[in-house]
């Protein structure tokens, strides 16, 4: 069996550093193809281009990958350009830019660095211990068991036709910050819930790099439904999750200048941190990046 | 009067996106260059190759910087290799290079992406008071007064030797989260205070990109002494800051594998949050990035 994430994720390399994708319609939302989405093609072909030409690295997991968005992908083909920058024995950083063809013209979409090494070698247990024994350990918001959050597939008809993307994930919405589905938002500026993708698939790095950027933004909490477009996004992949339910939060802290930065952590089943991110986003008012 | 920040981050176009620079010893800090000097002069290039570029379109200022850090600088000449990727009518985006010649050949220090804007374009009172309202304005810390507060070019000799870069600011430290310069660190992750620039040169968006990297890291705090080099940093300008003393905290919350992200907020004197960071870093055993 195939999993979704990995048919709709799949890239061929071409030469020269490129890599092959096609945008798939079922990760849609709103007017664009999510963004999390975008990252994890752009990870998968930073990891092969890895592979191809410093293979005795072994620099198969993102560290750190920033992203500015230049312009809304639409589904069908795209490619990713790469480029090594430098290479040492922990960190490889990668430049990488998703583009579209459009009527003959290359179009940029997102432009990105890449900072990959090997999470596994990463790991340091006596490091790791003397950390959490000075508090350093963040730990996940308490959520109410699985049966009493709300699935995010429920979404009435009209929004699963604008949001194809709703299908792909399990997502199940803390009731408390859940409310903007019945036009009563927290107005806290928090979206949290229990994840897992839809088919099951097992979370591992690359598609941590989707789920920062999987859940609706939170302005919907903060009562302004509509399109955010996402400026710059940067994800830190912390360690590789354990299977299982994942625990996402996002929040929003500051909002000004029409511009709002979205803050999300996600920890794995066994409670520890395994990715942060933050986004800057424009406030829905906006409704398209100009 | 020519200020040092003004003197030290200069550029001069050579054509072709090309900017020199000379790297001045002043910002040195233990084994290199401050990373914050060294994304001023990115920041300096970008504003200058699209002014060059897209001179209508008023882009002056930095939203979002993201910065891989591949090499440690040394003092001398460098230069910035720009190229603009996407220019819209409210956004730029630009992919800036720190090089250094090292025996003839170019080395990479930094890849940085740059989405630039006009911040004062940007301003929406109403849109902002609307967030006030919800809550949506994070405020600084209260700090001691001013006189109450640690100098940090009180340094004994020694560390001022190895840090020329403390002479460049007016930090006065929160005594509470300063006792790692007497050898009794508050290990709570946290260090905080007032800051200026030392000859008082008045903030500014590209300033900022110096405050967000100004302090010594965490890390002191945590009763980890040392070199902490920064793997990726992500600098996000929120509003031009108003003149006077800012208030600058960083914080961690997250040591794993090695490695842990610093979170930097400024504020200006009025109280605004103008500026958010947040980098991912090596523990500090680690004496090299290698």
């Amino acid at each position: 069996m195939t999993f979704e994430f990995d048919r709709d994720t799949a890239i061929t390399a071409r030469g020269d550093g490129i890599h092959d994708a096609v945008l798939a319609p079922g990760w849609v939302v709103g007017g664009g193809v999510n963004g999390g989405y975008l990252l994890a093609i752009i990870g998968n072909a930073v990891r092969d281009q890895l592979a191809a030409e410093v293979p005795d690295r072994g620099h198969v997991d993102p560290f750190a990958l920033t992203a500015h968005f230049l312009s809304a992908s639409t589904p069908g083909p795209a490619y990713v350009e790469t480029r090594v920058l430098r290479s040492g024995s922990r960190f490889s950083t990668v430049a990488a830019t998703l583009v579209q063809d459009v009527d003959g013209t290359a179009v940029p979409r997102i432009a990105s660095h890449a900072t990959f090494g090997d999470l596994d070698r990463a790991r340091d247990p006596a490091s790791d211990a003397a950390a959490a024994a000075l508090g350093l350990a963040l730990p996940p918001p308490e959520l109410p068991p699985l049966a009493e959050c709300v699935e995010s597939r429920d979404a009435p008809e009209e929004v699963r036709k604008m949001a194809p993307l709703l299908q792909r994930f399990g997502t199940l919405f803390d009731p408390s910050t859940a409310g903007w589905a019945i036009g009563k938002p927290s107005r806290q500026g928090v979206l949290q819930g229990w994840f897992r993708l839809a088919d099951d698939r097992p979370l591992d790095p690359i598609a941590l790099l989707l789920v920062v950027d999987a859940l609706p933004p939170t302005t919907f909490d903060l009562g302004m439904p509509g399109w955010a477009p996402t400026l710059e996004l940067t994800a830190h992949v912390r360690a590789r999750p354990a299977p299982g339910w994942a625990i996402v939060r996002h929040r929003t802290r500051t909002m000004a200048g029409g511009l709002f930065e979205e803050d999300c952590e996600v920890w794995d089943s066994t409670g520890l941190l395994v990715a942060q991110a933050r986004q800057l986003a424009l406030q829905p008012r906006a409704r398209d990046r100009a």
